[in-house]
Order: C-alpha cells, then sequence, then structure tokens
C-alpha cells in the first residue's frame, strides 16, 4: 500500500508490482512500487497423485498441507504422516510450489472420503505448478481483451459506489459480497450477492449471458455486447480475474486489494486492474493506457 | 444484524437466527432475532453427474450455473445450454439445491477440460443436497465438542485483538486475511495470514497437529492439548466452523459475520460461535453457556 523509493528486503509473504495512484485531485500519478499479497498455487499430492490445488500465500506449507489433509478427516494425527515434502529442486520452474505427502507406513488414505473426483470447485483447471503457468495455460484459451475501450479515470473511480445500491443483504447481515457489470457509461447491467465472493461474480456473468448475449472468445459468432467494467466488493484474486478475462470485460474494480497473481493475470490478460476503489480515488496496475484524466 | 421484535416477510438471500449480544457493560443481553446471509449448497449436474457443489446463498441459480460454466470454459454462449432446470419436487429436501443442465442437442461439455477429477478443493465433501444434510453428514464422522470449557466473555471479546499483531502483511497489503488458535487462557498457540481465509485456518490446525499433538476424535488416543478459540479475520462460512469442529476447538470468534450454515453446524457441532468481536463486543450464536459473565 505505500510507496517505497528505496525498497528494503520483502518480507516473507508478499512481493512488489508497479502502481499508478488516481488521486483526489483528478490525476494518474507517476508509477510507484507497490507491496502486495503474494499468491501462488499449491499442488497437494498424496503418493503421486494430486488431490487438490489451492492458491495460496507461500509459506508453512507443511502447516497448511497438514491442517487441510486433517480438516479432510484424511489424516487424525501427525503419526499419520510418513514424510511431507516440497518436490523437485530448489531453482526449477515451480519449486515450493508441489507438496508430496507419504502417509506413515501401514497406512492407506481413503481419497473416497473427500470425494475429489466429483465435488471439486473448478476454479484452478487451468493452473500449473507456479504462477507463470498458471497464467499463460489460461491465456492458451482466452485470448487477451482487445485494447480499448477508454474511460475517463472519474468514471472508474466512482465505479464501487454502484455496489452500495445494490447491497441490501449486507447492510441486513454485514456478511455477504456483492458483484456488478456496468456498461461503457457506468449503468449497472446486472448486480448480484452471495456469501462467495466468486459466486457473486459468476452471478453477474450469467446474467450477461443468459441476458445480453455475452459470449466468450471462442464461441463461434461474436458477442452482441460485453460488460465493460466488472466491479466487486472483495479482494481480486487469480480466479475473478480469470473470470472477468473469459467474459472479456476490459476493467475489473475492487473496493479491497488484489494479489500478485490477479495483477500478474490481468497484465497478460489485457485488463486494466484498479484497486481500493473508494471516495473518488484508486490504485492502478496494469493497462492505465485505457484511462483518460479527469 | 439489527434486532427485530416483528418480523417482516423475509427478504430473498438472508434468514434469522437466535442471537445474544455481549455489550460494553460487560454482559451478555437476553437473546434476540438477528438476520444473517443465508448459505446452502449447490449440486451443479451436466447430464446427470455432478461436477461441482458449491456453498452459495440461493437465489439466481440459473444465472450462477451459467456464469461458473462459461468461467470454467465449458459453454461459451447461452446456445450452448439447451436445459437448466433445479431437479426434484417443491416440497422435497433439498428441493432447489440441484441444477442439472443438459447441452444443446449435438454439443458435447468436455469435462475434462475443467480437470475437476483431480483439482478440487475438497471442503464440500460432507456435503449433501441441503444444508441439514451437510450438517449431519459432517457429524456423522465427527463427534460434537463436549460441554466446557468455561470461559470469561471478557476474554473472548477481545480474541480478535490478536489478530493484529499477527498480521503486519495486512498492514502492508491491505489483502490478506488471518487466522489464530489461543489457549485458554488467550495466549496464541499458532497464528497465519495467506490471500485465502481457509488456508490461514488450515496453517493454524496444521501447526497445532505437527507442534502441539492435536488428534481428531477419530485418532486412536486422545490429544494432547485442544486450542480453545479459533480466531478469524474473514468472515465465518459453513467451511471454516468444519475446520473447528475436526480441530475439536469449542470456540470460533470473527471479526466479521456468520452464515446461517455456519451458524447450523455450530449449534451441532457444540462449538460457541461469536461473530463482530470488535472493540470489547460481540454477538453469540450458539452455546453461550459456556460463557461467564464479566
Amino acid at each position: 500500500m505505500s510507496e517505497d523509493r528505496h525498497p528494503a528486503p520483502l518480507p516473507p509473504g508478499v512481493t512488489r508490482r508497479p502502481v499508478r495512484r488516481y488521486t483526489a485531485d483528478g490525476r494518474l500519478a507517476p508509477t510507484e512500487t507497490d507491496t502486495v499479497a503474494l499468491e501462488e498455487p499449491l499442488d497437494i499430492r498424496i503418493s503421486g497423485d494430486t488431490v487438490a490445488v489451492t492458491m495460496r500465500t507461500p509459506g508453512a506449507d507443511r502447516y497448511l498441507v497438514t491442517g487441510f489433509l486433517f480438516a479432510e478427516g484424511l489424516i487424525h494425527s501427525a503419526e499419520d504422516l510418513g514424510g511431507l515434502a516440497h518436490c523437485g529442486r530448489p531453482g526449477e520452474e515451480g519449486y515450493g510450489n508441489i507438496v508430496e505427502v507419504t502417509p506413515a507406513p501401514g497406512l492407506v488414505i481413503d481419497l473416497e472420503r473427500m470425494g475429489a473426483t466429483k465435488r471439486g470447485t473448478l476454479t484452478t483447471a487451468a493452473c500449473g505448478v507456479c504462477g507463470r503457468r498458471s497464467v499463460e495455460d489460461l491465456m492458451a484459451s482466452c485470448s487477451p481483451v482487445p485494447p480499448g475501450p477508454g474511460l475517463p479515470a472519474s468514471v472508474l473511480a466512482h465505479a464501487t459506489e454502484h455496489l452500495r445500491s445494490v447491497q441490501p443483504n449486507f447492510a441486513r447481515t454485514g456478511g455477504v459480497h456483492a458483484a456488478a457489470a456496468l456498461d461503457e457509461r457506468g449503468r449497472v447491467l446486472a448486480a448480484f450477492e452471495d456469501v462467495g465472493r466468486h459466486n457473486a461474480v459468476d452471478k453477474v456473468v450469467g446474467a450477461l449471458v443468459l441476458e445480453h448475449g455475452l459470449r466468450s472468445a471462442r464461441a463461434s459468432q461474436p458477442a452482441a455486447s460485453r460488460p465493460t467494467v466488472l466491479v466487486v466488493s472483495g479482494r481480486v484474486s487469480f480466479e475473478i480475474v480469470q473470470k472477468a478475462a473469459v467474459a472479456r470485460c476490459p476493467f475489473v474494480a475492487s473496493v479491497s486489494a488484489a494479489s500478485s497473481l490477479a495483477i500478474d493475470l490481468a497484465e497478460r490478460a489485457g485488463i486494466t486492474l484498479a484497486t481500493f476503489v473508494r471516495n473518488g480515488r484508486f490504485n492502478v496496475y496494469t493497462h492505465s493506457e485505457r484511462l483518460r484524466e479527469g
């Protein structure tokens, strides 16, 4: 969040990305360096088979994998673990993002218990075992959003205000997320609430597909229309930018922060990514060339 | 959030649950009725096969399923959908929580694309097709946390303050979640940050398993020790209470809100669930008998 002209060594779990700030006086400040949360895929394998890929902040992977297997009822104590180690060699691409679990001698881990074969949420389907691979794999099936359209920065600066009017259940409960799609004039095309951040976005995109003729780049005919801004109430992870990329939505605007991998995917997918969009200000990490000052 | 002595008809997406408020003057107020976000499982099926179970707020399921399939690259436009309908009959248990998708005539949906067979996050493994079933299925493999220990309500009221000291990356980025386990005197046993709410909890539980001898109820010997309070920075969903239940942690305390299904599971699992734990106050939904005033 803070400017850092003489970067200190990075603490664990964060990294740096270039950012431009849209300030209260209506202009885009020059590029600075921002500190953002690190997001990378972790491939969890038991005796060689992948049982889950989760997007996480690297660090404490032994604990993450142990806690995950424990919560799923696959292990019941530390003694159920024979070995737990990162695969590969330091320096190899993706090193540190695959953990191989060996059950204790004589123990058979019953994968059927967790029903992984049927019940997954599928948003990590495109992931490789490192962030760069995750981005490239997704882009292989999903061409970048074309340049344009331009948008006055002030429209983006007020984009999240639309969420308030469509968040009655947030006011009632304090416990839901919201997402909305806006057209190029800032009008709401679709808006939904849900306990899940990703569900709210899926509902918005689904409404665009069913009611507004949205088509993916792989559909046989061009789209009848496309949304201009996807607005979300929560953090922007890889998964949220993935959904915007498939919907070919050129702007993503969030009330909250973005992860490193969300920024990397937005850059590659041709998406203008703005965060901390509040009170007429925002940070923009990627493709600020779409924004006109004022 | 607000008291409601003469309940109006419920708007979509929310429901009501009993709540007691711990007030600034150090006492537990009598039970009132609170409005909370509705959370229920949705089973998404293509031609009869479950491809995902997601926890969502009911409503706009057609849009949710369409947006999900679109984001996964399984459909490319509305024309790829033949049919999309809720299974079963109104009034049957779980009605409204299963959506059956039929591809357009001649279209084969390539499930391999999404890699569901290998890549799922597995937290919905125990879910049936309705909230009650989800709770009962989980409890079938996970006995309730026993009554006790008692805890002064004031300890719970300050539980989330421990998160601040273990959230350096939140201060740096504004974009990470934190979780911590406290012992009965409020001391931090383990604390982690992560871009994913559930990952932060998995890291905490994993550290308890590996470093503090935590064992599940199904392990062959009793646990060496158990955490007393699981503290989380984000919303409490079914999944978070599930992880606390397996870790046999009697208290869950959150800075934010809880969903309906989180409350229902906490009730059944014998867990004292407190939300909006801020500035020495909180709401408690379940098992307030563990709390001593003052």
